[in-house]
C-alpha cells in the first residue's frame, strides 16, 4: 500500500464560515470534531470511527465495542480498532467487484480524493473514487437523541454505474443477558434490542426507563439487510466482509448474538445520475419513540427542519467577538470554533449530571460572555448545593437523581477559589451587581438550617471567602487534602498537613478579587480583611515556598518542599508561577526570575508543560500524578487549561507577546508539520497535547481529542477582556488592548450589554501612547462609560507602535540539548 | 474466499489417551479449550483468539481487549473480534511474499492441513501450508501464571526457504493512567508495563501488589521487534500489517500508546531443517519476576521439566474409574476430560476467590471422586462461615481478602440443601464418618459466641437443616426470597411471600439424605423428625404445585402458582420434576406423567430445556430469568446442570435407558452435524447448549463454550454410582449397575478406598437377575464389605438381559410441528 504524502493541501480553514477541511484520512489519523445536542454528544473522527453517548440522564452508548466495555469517562488519547463503534458506507461496483468504503475504514482503500469537511452545525465527508462521488453528512437535531445521516452517491463517469451501497453501523456488543436484532419492516429499518446487565433486583425499577434498542432507519427501503454481525463479517473480516461479497445480504436477524445494522442498495446509476439516501441511527426505549423519531425526522423536509432549527441553536452561543486580524487562522478559531466550544461547555454542562465544581464554576465564566443568565442560573445553582461550612462540594448536581461519580468521589479543596473569579468575569461582562443580593435557597432538607435560608449571594461567597482563609495551616499556607485544582496530586496532603502552592496562591487571588468586590459594594471592611488576608498569604509563599527562581508547588505532609530545583523530576509547576503573577506575590525580581525558568525549562513548540521534568515513578508524598504516563495529563503535558492561566496571567502583567505566542501555539497549525504532530484539527481546544519533550521529543505535541476543558473559557476571555482588551468595567467598556507587537492592524466587532462596538484597531509608527475614537471623537481616558444598549458604536484604536525585538524571538524556545533535563 | 467443507474428518478423539483434534478453524469457530494451573486459566479457541486470567489473588487480565473492558465474570457465547487478545505467528515467505498466519486468525488465509490438537496438558495448533509445517504449542507450569509457547517451523519443500516468523502476542488497552511497552535486551523480549487505573488514594495501596506489567520472553533473540500496536498494524489492517509488510519491524517503542509484543525472526531453512522457538508469556509485578521466570523456565530444559511437572499435577485428578464400553467417544470423554473438568473445579474452585455456595459444595462433592481430602477441607470450611441462624452465605471466602462479588451479592434460599447432598456422595465414597465428629471453628471474631465455638459437623448440618425446614410459609412451603437455584429468579419472592416448589422438592430431599445420616450415626430421634419433615413438605408441594400433569415451580408473592401448563410462557419447569423424583413427592401416576410431559415439552437433540416455552417478555413477578434471552442461559437453555439433576433422579428411578439417552446427549459429537451446532469440542461440558428449540431452531444446541459448570460433579457421579453402579455404602462397594440396555458388555477399573476394582460387565442373553462374581466366587448379595484397601477385585458382572424395545426408541424426540409451543 502506498501511503505517500498527499499532493493536496493538508487543511484548509474559512474565516467567513465555520468550516474547516483535511484532505488526508492518514496524516491525522485521530483528528476528530464533535457535534451535540443537549442529549447526546458525538465525537466524529475523519476515518469515521466514532464515539457517541446520549443521556438517560446518564451517559449511555448505543453502539458498543465489541466486548463488554468499562463505563467511565472519556479517555484521552481514546485508541480505536476495527471493530471500534463507527459509520460506514461501503460501496461495491457491481460489475468489476471494487471495493471501496466511505470514509474510509473499514475497507482502507485510499480515496481519489478524500474531504472530512468539519462544519459548526454537520459534518461532511466527500469522497471521489473511480468515478463516483460519495458524501455522508451526519446532523443532530436540538432536542432528541438521534444521528441524521444523508448520504448521496453521484455517477460521474460517462458510462451507467451499477454499485451497491451499503450503510453499516456496527451495534456492537449491547449486553450479556439479552441482545437481539432484527429488520422492523413496520418500523423501516434495523431494531436492535437489548437488557442492559444487572443483577440486583433495586436496578430493574431503575432501569426500567433506559433506551436499551438501538436502530437504523431508512427513508428508502433497501434491497436486502443483515443483523447479525457475524454472519456480515463472515470469514472475509470487516475489510472485505462475506455479506458485501455476496450478491444480496442474507437477511439474517441476531439471537443473542452480536447485533449490527447493514442494509444494502442495488443502484443504477445513469451518467450524471445521483442518489440520496437519509437515514436515522440512535438509542430508544421503545417502538413508540422509533415511531414518533420517524415521523418527526426521516424526510428531505425533516432534515432540513432539524437543521435550520439547530442553527437557531448554535446562534445562541455565537459569542460576543468578531475578528478580522493578520492571523486568518486565528479568526477563524476565535470566531466559530472558540465560542462553540465555550457554548457547548456552558449549555449542557459536558453532557455529565455533576459537572466538577470547580469545571462548572469555569464553563460558567465562559458562559457570561456567550448567554449570561445561563452562568447567573449556575452560580445560583451552585451556591445552593453550598455546605454548611462555607465550602463547596466536589461536583453541583443537575438533578435530584445525579451522584458524584469517579473524581468526585475524592474530595478537593480549590472549589471555593472559583466562585470570585467567576464573579469577577460575570460583573464585568454583564453590569449585574443585583446577582450578589439574590437570595440563595439550600437544596435539600439536610442543608435547611436557621442560618442558611435565604442567604444571599453576597454572604455565601463571604462565607466561602472565609473558608478558604481558615483551610490554612500554621504557616499560613492552604492545606491540600486530597488534592487541589491537580486531582491526582493526592498524596501531598492527604494525612492532613501537606500544602499547596498553588492553592495558597489562589486564594490570595480569590481573595483580593472579592475584595474588589466588596469594595464596590461599599462593604469596606470586609474588602480591608480579604486584602489583608491575600497580603498575608502572599507573604507566607514568599517565606516557605520561594525557591530562588521560582515558586514551589507545595510542602508535602512529612515537611517536605517539592517542586524545586532539588527535585530530580517535578522540578518545577507552572501554576504557581502563574498564579504568583496573578495573586502579586512575585515582585518585579521575582517575576523575571520566574519568567525565565518557565522559558527555559517548561515551554516547547506546542504549548508550556504543567510541570518538568515529568515524573517517571511514583513518589508517594505526591501522589497519583507521578504515576501517569510521562508527558500525559496532569504529568508534564502541555496541559492547556494550566497553559491558559499562565498567558491569561502573563496580560495581567502586560506581557502581550509572550502572551500570544503561548496563546497562538495552543491553536493547531497553520503549518503542516505542526498539524501532523500534534494530529489535531483547529476546530476545538483539547485538554492537553503531550508535553516531557525533552524526555520523550517524538510524541511530544500529540493532542488528547479530549474536547472537556476549562480552558476554553479561558481563552475566550484572555481575547476578548486582554487581547482586545474590550472589558467591562462598572457601568462602561475599557478599552486597553494587548495585540501582538507585529500586528499592524485588527478590525473587531464586539457585542456588550447590548450594544455593539465595531473597531479599527491600528499601529501607530510613531507616537507613544494609546489614542480611542470614539465616532470619530478622542476619548481622554479609554472608557466608555456608560454603555448605551441598541447603540452601535464606531471605535478606531491607535495603538503604541511596537517596541525593539521581533515579536517572537524573545519567547521562542530551542531544542536545547544541553537542556538541564535531558532525556 | 473458499469456504467449503473440509474433505477430512471435522474431529478426532483418542479414547486412550486425552487426545482431540479438530481439523478446521472455520467449521466450529468458537470452539475452544482450557488450560489452567494454580494461578491462571487459560480458554483458547481453535483460531487463536485467549481468554485469560491470572489471580492476584482476584482473576485479572494480562492480554486486554483494544479498549478498557469492564471488569466482570467469565460471559457465555464470548464473542470474538479481530483485535479480541490471542497469539498469533504471521508467517512470510520471503521469496514470494506470500502471508500467513498462524493458526489461522489475523490473516484468515486457509492452511493446507489444520489441526488444533487438544490435549489433557498441552494445547498444539499444527499446520501444513505451501511446504512449510508450523506447529505452536501452548503449556503452563503448575504454580506460575506464565504460558509457555514453543513454536516449530520445517521446511518441508524440496528447496531452501527463506521466511520471516513473526510471534505476535497483543497486551491491549491497558491503562488510560499509564501504559507503554519496550523492549529489553537486558531481559529478552519485550515488556509492557501499566498503572492499573485507579482514583482514590486508598486504592493506591490496594494495588501496589498487582502484576501490571506483561511481558513476552524469546530463548532466541529476534531480529526486529515492535512495541507499538498502531506502528505494527498500520494501514494494512492486523490481516496484512505494514510492520510484516516491511523488511524489518521498526524497533519502536509504545509509549503511552497501546502496547504489543511482536517479535520477527529472519529465518533460512536448508530442506528438512525446522527451528524451534520458544517463548514466555505473562504478568509479572516487576523485572525481578521476569527474569526469575525466565531462569526457570525459558528453555528446552525449563519447558521439559514445566510439562512433566504439569503432567504430575494432572496425575491427582485422574479420577476413580476407566471405562471400556461401546462408546468410545464416551470412553474418552470419561476416562479423560471429564474427571479433569471435576478437578478442575475441585482443585482451584473456577479460579474465584469467592466461589458461590451452591457450587463449591457440589464441585466438592465431585472432588470426592478425585482427591477427598480437598473435598473434606471445604465441607470443613463452608461450615466455618455458617450464619448464626443456621444458613450459609452467598460465596465462601477463600481468603481474609475476599470479598463476596456480583451475583454473590444478592441472597439466595437453597444454599443449605448442597450439605447433606455432599455429605452422601462424600461419605459413599470414603467412608469417612469421622468427618461428622469434626469440630468447625468459626472463621472471624464476629461469628464467635458462647455456642458456635467447636460445635460439630454433625451439629452445624443439623442447624442448617432445621433453618431449611423453618424457612417455610403457612402453606409449608420453602420461601424463595431473591432467588434459588436459579438464581436470575429473583422478582417470584422477593417481598417475602413467594415460594419455591423446586427448593421445597430439594428440601425434602436434602431431609431425607439427611435422616438417612443421621440414622446411621444411631441419632434415630433426629431421623425420624427429618423423615416427617420431608413427608410433610412434599405432601405440602402435591396439596399446592401439582398442576395435573407436572410440578408447578413455585408460588409468587402474590399468590400466582406459575410453571403450570395455563401459562403461556415457562408453562413447564424441568427441576421441580427432576426433584420430585428425588424426593419422592411424586407417586407412580405422577412419574409416568412427568416423565411424559418432559419428553414432550423438554427434550430436544441437544438435552432437557430447563423450562418452556423460553419466556419473550419480562414477567414482573418471576423475575430477571425472564429477560434473558428466549433459549439462553437460565431461560430455557439445556441448562447442564439441571439436566444432570434429572439424569440423576431418572437413575435414582430406574428409568436407566432414558438417563443414558439424555446423558449421551449432553456430549458433542460424534456426528459431524451435532458437533457444527453446538460449535463445541467434547474436552469439557458447558455449562449449557442453547434451548428454545420451537422458538429459534437456528440457533438451538449452540454451547455458551462456559467451562463453570456443576454438571461435571453430577454426571462424574451417575457414571460411577448409576451407570456402572460402583457405589460406596457403609464398608462396602455396592454393584447396582444401569448400564444402557443395548450394551452387550463393557470393562470398567474402579478405584475405591484404596482398592482397585477390575469390572467386566456382561449382558446376559437369557436369565432374570444381575450375578456378581469376585475373583470367579459368586455373591448372593452385590456388595463388598468390607473393602480390603490394596487389593485388586476382579469383578464378573452379568447383567440381566435387555427387554423389548430398542433403546432410544422410548425416548426419542421427534420435532413435532404440533407441538404445544410452537413459535
Amino acid at each position: 500500500m502506498n501511503h505517500a504524502t498527499e499532493n493536496t493541501a493538508l487543511l484548509s480553514s474559512a474565516a467567513e464560515e465555520a468550516r474547516c477541511t483535511l484532505t488526508s484520512p492518514t496524516a491525522m489519523p485521530a483528528a476528530s470534531a464533535f457535534l451535540w445536542n443537549r442529549r447526546m454528544l458525538l465525537q466524529v473522527n475523519c476515518r469515521g470511527f466514532v464515539v457517541a453517548r446520549h443521556m438517560q440522564p446518564e451517559p449511555a452508548a448505543y453502539a458498543h465495542a465489541p466486548n463488554l466495555e468499562a463505563k467511565t469517562f472519556m479517555q484521552p488519547e481514546q485508541p480505536f480498532y476495527a471493530h471500534h463503534p463507527g459509520r460506514f458506507l461501503y460501496v461495491k461496483d457491481e460489475d468489476n467487484g471494487a471495493l471501496f468504503s466511505c470514509p474510509y475504514e473499514p475497507v482502507r482503500a485510499r480515496a481519489e480524493q478524500f474531504a472530512f469537511s468539519v462544519g459548526a452545525d454537520e459534518i461532511t465527508w466527500r469522497l471521489r473514487q473511480a468515478g463516483l462521488e460519495m458524501t455522508m453528512t451526519l446532523r443532530v437535531p436540538v432536542d432528541d437523541a438521534v444521528e441524521l445521516w444523508e448520504c448521496t452517491l453521484r455517477n460521474d463517469s460517462p458510462g451507467a454505474r451499477r454499485i451497491s451501497a451499503y450503510p453499516y453501523f456496527p451495534v456492537g456488543y449491547m449486553s450479556w443477558m439479552n441482545q437481539s436484532g432484527e429488520y422492523r419492516a413496520d418500523l423501516g429499518g434495523i431494531v436492535c434490542s437489548s437488557i442492559t446487565p444487572y443483577q440486583k433486583v433495586d436496578d430493574y425499577f431503575k432501569n426500567q426507563h433506559l433506551k436499551d434498542k438501538t436502530f437504523l432507519l431508512h427513508e428508502t427501503a433497501p434491497d436486502a439487510w443483515e443483523a447479525a454481525q457475524s454472519v456480515f463479517e463472515g470469514e472475509g473480516g470487516l475489510h472485505n466482509p462475506d455479506g458485501v461479497r455476496q450478491p444480496l445480504l442474507g437477511g439474517g436477524d441476531a439471537r443473542y448474538q452480536v447485533p449490527t445494522a447493514a442494509l444494502q442498495y442495488q443502484l443504477q446509476l445513469a451518467p450524471g445520475e445521483e442518489r440520496t439516501l437519509r437515514f436515522l441511527f440512535g438509542p430508544a426505549r421503545d417502538d413508540e419513540e422509533i415511531f414518533a423519531l420517524r415521523e418527526r425526522y426521516l424526510s428531505a423536509t425533516g432534515f432540513a427542519t432539524a437543521a435550520r432549527e439547530y442553527q437557531e441553536y448554535l446562534a445562541q452561543g455565537r459569542g460576543c467577538l468578531q475578528i478580522e486580524t493578520p492571523d486568518r487562522e486565528l479568526d477563524a478559531f476565535a470566531n466559530h470554533w472558540l465560542p462553540r466550544q465555550v457554548f457547548y461547555h456552558g449549555d449542557v454542562n459536558r453532557l455529565t449530571t455533576d459537572p466538577q465544581t470547580r469545571n462548572y464554576l469555569q464553563d460558567q465564566l465562559g458562559m457570561a460572555y456567550i448567554r449570561p443568565q445561563t452562568a447567573r442560573s449556575a452560580l445560583l445553582r451552585t451556591l445552593s448545593q453550598q455546605k454548611a461550612d462555607g465550602s463547596l462540594p466536589d461536583g453541583i448536581l443537575l438533578s435530584p437523581e445525579a451522584e458524584l461519580k469517579y473524581i468526585n468521589q475524592v474530595p478537593h479543596t480549590d472549589h471555593c477559589v472559583w466562585l470570585p473569579i467567576f464573579l469577577r468575569g460575570y460583573l464585568d461582562e454583564t453590569g449585574d451587581h443585583a446577582l450578589l443580593d439574590e437570595r440563595v435557597i439550600p437544596e435539600g432538607e439536610d442543608k435547611v438550617d436557621g442560618e442558611g435560608h435565604g442567604r444571599s449571594v453576597f454572604e455565601c461567597v463571604s462565607r466561602a471567602m472565609d473558608w478558604l482563609a481558615a483551610a490554612r495551616d500554621d504557616r499560613g499556607l492552604s492545606y491540600i487534602g486530597q488534592g487541589d485544582w491537580c486531582d491526582p496530586m493526592n498524596m501531598v496532603g492527604y494525612r492532613g498537613r501537606g500544602v499547596s502552592g498553588w492553592l495558597s496562591l489562589a486564594t490570595a487571588y480569590a481573595l483580593k478579587l472579592w475584595a474588589e468586590i466588596c469594595r464596590q459594594q461599599n462593604q469596606l471592611g470586609p474588602a480591608e480583611k480579604y486584602v489583608r488576608l491575600a497580603a498575608e498569604i502572599n507573604s507566607a509563599v514568599n517565606r516557605h515556598l520561594w525557591d530562588g527562581d521560582w515558586f514551589a508547588r507545595g510542602i508535602t505532609d512529612d515537611g517536605t518542599v517539592f517542586g524545586v530545583s532539588e527535585d530530580q523530576e517535578g522540578s518545577i509547576f507552572l501554576n504557581p508561577q502563574s498564579w504568583a503573577l496573578l495573586s502579586g506575590a512575585a515582585d518585579d525580581n521575582q517575576r523575571k526570575r520566574l519568567l525565565r525558568a518557565v522559558k527555559q525549562q517548561l515551554e516547547t513548540p506546542f504549548g508550556p508543560m504543567m510541570l518538568a521534568p515529568a515524573y517517571t515513578g511514583m513518589r508517594e508524598d505526591v501522589g497519583r500524578v507521578t504515576q501517569k504516563f510521562p508527558g500525559s495529563a496532569e504529568n508534564g503535558s502541555v496541559y492547556n487549561h494550566a497553559a491558559a492561566f499562565y498567558i491569561y496571567s502573563l496580560y495581567a502583567i502586560g506581557e502581550s507577546d509572550r502572551a500570544w505566542h503561548l496563546l497562538r501555539q495552543m491553536i493547531p497549525g497553520p503549518g503542516r508539520e505542526d498539524l501532523m504532530q500534534r494530529g489535531q484539527l483547529p476546530v476545538y481546544i483539547p485538554n492537553y497535547y503531550r508535553g516531557a519533550w525533552y524526555q520523550y521529543p517524538a510524541h511530544a505535541g500529540r493532542s488528547s481529542q479530549l474536547l472537556h476543558t476549562g480552558t476554553a473559557a479561558w481563552i475566550y476571555r484572555c481575547l476578548i477582556e486582554q487581547l482586545f482588551g474590550l472589558k467591562g468595567e462598572g457601568e462602561g467598556l475599557r478599552i486597553a488592548p494587548q495585540l501582538p507587537s507585529h500586528w499592524p492592524q485588527a478590525q473587531v466587532q464586539r457585542r456588550f450589554r447590548g450594544a455593539v462596538f465595531d473597531v479599527q484597531f491600528e499601529r501607530r509608527v510613531r507616537g507613544d501612547g494609546l489614542q480611542v475614537y470614539v465616532d470619530g471623537e478622542p476619548l481622554t481616558e479609554p472608557l466608555i462609560s456608560p454603555v448605551e444598549a441598541g447603540r452601535v458604536y464606531h471605535l478606531r484604536v491607535l495603538l503604541p507602535p511596537a517596541e525593539g525585538s521581533a515579536p517572537t524571538e524573545a519567547v521562542e524556545v530551542e531544542r536545547n540539548t544541553e537542556n538541564t533535563h535531558p532525556v
